[in-house]
């Protein structure tokens, strides 16, 4: 059976974060690598998702999280930057290029399917790079709405809530095993798109062997999915 | 000031339901006028939102709500219909025309501004108004997010907070005065929408004096808004 709707995971998977944020430390007063710096500043982003789910941290959004996690870099590199520069850099955040295949994969998928964001990301960050990255959705649906994070099954169960349709005619779109795997727990149909460049040409390969569909792009899915 | 974000009232406002409504009760085996028949569905809208509000009946959404409404309106004219029969009713409320000026209206407001849905109906319905209709906005908000329905402060200020802005930067735009009231109550700013058909070519005529502004179409608020 195919699925009603698909949701889709943004950074990484739509969005290409790591230029963009290198690009900003590049232009920051931030010492060392950019490209480095964006990896080490991402890889802080999930243990800090996980101290808000496990309740040792308040809700934060990510605009709040992402200066948390900016200023334990900084300090860890004993590094200091005023705080407007360190506003600079969390913007950066709501500029994120889309990968190529993105704003027409959209498109495509949204001909037969409802078509919704949904990401660990709030509502107002996924307006921004919506509007930024030219990107098309019928709705946007966040961990906001649901006051927890992905993995956190809840998210995913509100998505469908709030669209209308059961978890198995629900299918998440996400380059992270971690995000399917979460989804799938939840009963949702899941799709593992490669995005190879995700951490730089080095990117460490992955792949979801458990995914309903496994593509390289949003238009192969497309195809795949009989769009 | 401008405002930065702009939040649509979507029935009435952007959509004429009346038509289509009519048009379904006229295609259906309820008997009397079609157009009194969709008056006076719709006019027992506000008071079963206002038993919500008030907590002498549990949230429900707009499909539940609106075959609880279509029961009482049968049952009070002795006509009876099979349950298939009344679904289908309520369904009609997915597929409603927008009113002409609106997708062109939405598309030129988005242009310098964040839009949005801001309606009592809930996500699932408002994705199927907006493919249906061509409607484009940045972000669909409902009721549903805040748990209570319009004119409670409460839906305002959370279509704000999901926003990221202030209430005084945000606008809602409505062809109803008690919707703008609220929003005022709220804090936000308001455009009052001319929708002189809403009812019927015998519509009441309606004003808001207390509105930011006073328009007759979206076009005509996208130049009194600089876009």
């Amino acid at each position: 059976m195919l699925p009603r709707a698909l949701a889709f995971d943004v950074f990484g998977t739509l969005l290409d974060w790591r230029t963009n944020i290198a690009a900003a430390f590049a232009g920051s007063a931030v010492s060392g690598d950019p490209e480095e710096l964006a990896d080490a500043w991402r890889a802080r982003y999930r243990p800090i998702l996980e101290e808000v789910n496990a309740g040792s941290r308040p809700w934060a959004n990510f605009d709040e999280l992402h200066l948390a996690t900016l200023e334990h870099l900084l300090t860890e590199r004993a590094q200091q930057l005023p705080l407007e520069d360190k506003r600079r850099l969390v913007a950066a955040w709501h500029r994120l290029d889309p990968w190529p295949d993105a704003p027409a994969g959209l498109e495509a998928l949204r001909r037969d399917h409802v078509t919704a964001a949904l990401s660990n990301g709030h509502i107002a960050l996924l307006v921004d790079l919506a509007r930024y990255g030219q990107l098309r959705f019928d709705a946007l649906l966040s961990a906001e709405l649901a006051g927890v994070y992905k993995p956190a099954a809840e998210v995913y169960l509100t998505a469908g809530r709030l669209l209308g349709v059961p978890a198995q005619e629900l299918m998440l779109v996400a380059a992270h095993p971690w995000d399917l795997q979460g989804a799938r727990e939840a009963g949702l149909r899941t799709a593992f798109i490669e995005r190879p460049l995700e951490y730089g040409p080095e990117s460490p390969p992955r792949e979801d062997a458990d995914a309903d569909q496994s593509v390289s792009s949003l238009l192969e899915l497309a195809r795949r999915l009989g769009s």
